[in-house]
């Protein structure tokens, strides 16, 4: 093969633009990645009146939690790629990260989502090569656990 | 007590009201409900760019799926306080209403959010005092079945 | 190849075999398969005092639930080999089966689990070359619904 | 009240009595009950030919983990009850604990079940007076992770 090896760095930082810029719904969300390492993710969101679910208590949307930590998941499913793809191009690596997606998802919600940022974080609990199982975690501000998730992810 | 007892109707138009006006997330994702009663509701929402999720195949964001089913289980959850209400005011009734919440989602995703319009059912599959159980499927334009749920949400 | 293809009648009577006779915890739970097809199985247990749960109530214990309901969608998600299999060998398909892994598992409990003999059923849900999604339900001897389950199971 | 309040160590004593030897399952599960406090509980178990899966690779059922981690998130969450019943008497600890039931479960296989002994433990991660949730984790004894279940169960 002529092109070089890409570094890991490059492709984290192809897997940080995806998510923050290049997915229209981590935008609605306002999503910022703020850790990204093989098996392991950050993300960073503010609330704003439109991811509101309870009017009168001024939480969270459940369905904003669960669609922050199915994108966190995902997001640390992909960096399980990056180690498979040492050697290859960062266009094979694109395609790949593409057909990465959610089987099954369960949230447990602990807490009410009060709070003003919250932070979501994913781990590797088990990495197949055609399978991940990520935990996840979302904390307020002052780490108060609020809600905890498994997924699922298809990833080869 | 002097109040007449509400109307089913009522209760109903006020659910209905709060899911699809007050909630502001679900303004986000743009969800009308198209069917309400006892037991069961049927809520339909577009495609709009921030709610994709695969700006390469132009596919629902997992997140929007898992929002809709989570709002759809919660309002079918809140049918079943419809009938405990019956001979108490409006006000008792909202505010009850706006206790339910999550203990804990599972969405199963069987094929790509593809589509124009999406449709999200939900039945009661267990209606205790306490907690209820709600299965929830979401169907596309043409009936084929997307993704399924299941929520467990304390209602009382 | 010299080996004639397998007819898909005895690729079932092997799963029928393993999953009554040659799995040991299967036996425990005393499993009968009462129906298998390419994408469905139906499996019935009675009820037995080392399958009991509740001493005061004499109801059948969840993990019993559990286990049946995954045995069953272990086996359904097994009979989507069949057809994969078509003109390969016994052995291969044995193989094959063997390998077929449960990845994760929900189970709700809707009411307890009383009767005398109780039938689990499995339908496909999702269908995948990797992984399948099987849909499971508990009845009882009087077709009340009992248990419902989704698991998720590695097929290849 | 004449009775004088039951120590919590007697509360203990009754539940680990009560999951160890009274109830059947458990033992043809085979369950020990190793230690036991407000809020947390670990069960170990052996290995035995009834409790086989996989009868090439020797490894535990599927559905026997499901079912010890079950069992297990059930004793966690009536260990919840013990600090409500200060005060009460053991008739009434016992009646408590009795209605003490799974409402759903999710459990995550991350590895084969290969080993000789097996611990299961329990710890809360939101304690209701309605609602407990209750993370389980089971282990080989090489402290190896093999499997994760979530469990919702109802308290009061």
């Amino acid at each position: 093969m002529d092109t070089p090896p890409v570094p890991t760095a490059s492709l984290l930082d192809h897997l940080r633009d995806l998510y923050e810029n290049r997915i229209p719904f981590n935008r609605t969300l306002g999503m910022t990645v703020t850790a990204l390492a093989p098996g392991t993710a950050k993300v960073r969101f503010a609330i704003r009146p439109e991811l509101i679910g309870n009017p009168v208590h001024q939480t969270l949307h459940g369905g904003v939690i669960s669609a922050v930590l199915d994108a966190t998941g995902g997001l640390t499913a992909s960096t399980g790629l990056v180690e498979r793809q040492a050697g290859g191009s960062l266009d094979d690596f694109a395609a790949l990260v593409t057909r990465v997606g959610t089987i099954d998802l369960r949230v447990d919600y602990l807490r009410p989502g009060r709070g003003e940022t919250f932070t979501a974080s994913g781990t590797v609990m088990r990495a197949g090569n055609k399978v991940a199982v990520i935990r996840m975690e979302l904390h307020d501000e002052t780490s108060v656990l609020l809600a905890v998730g498994t997924g699922t992810y298809l990833v080869g």
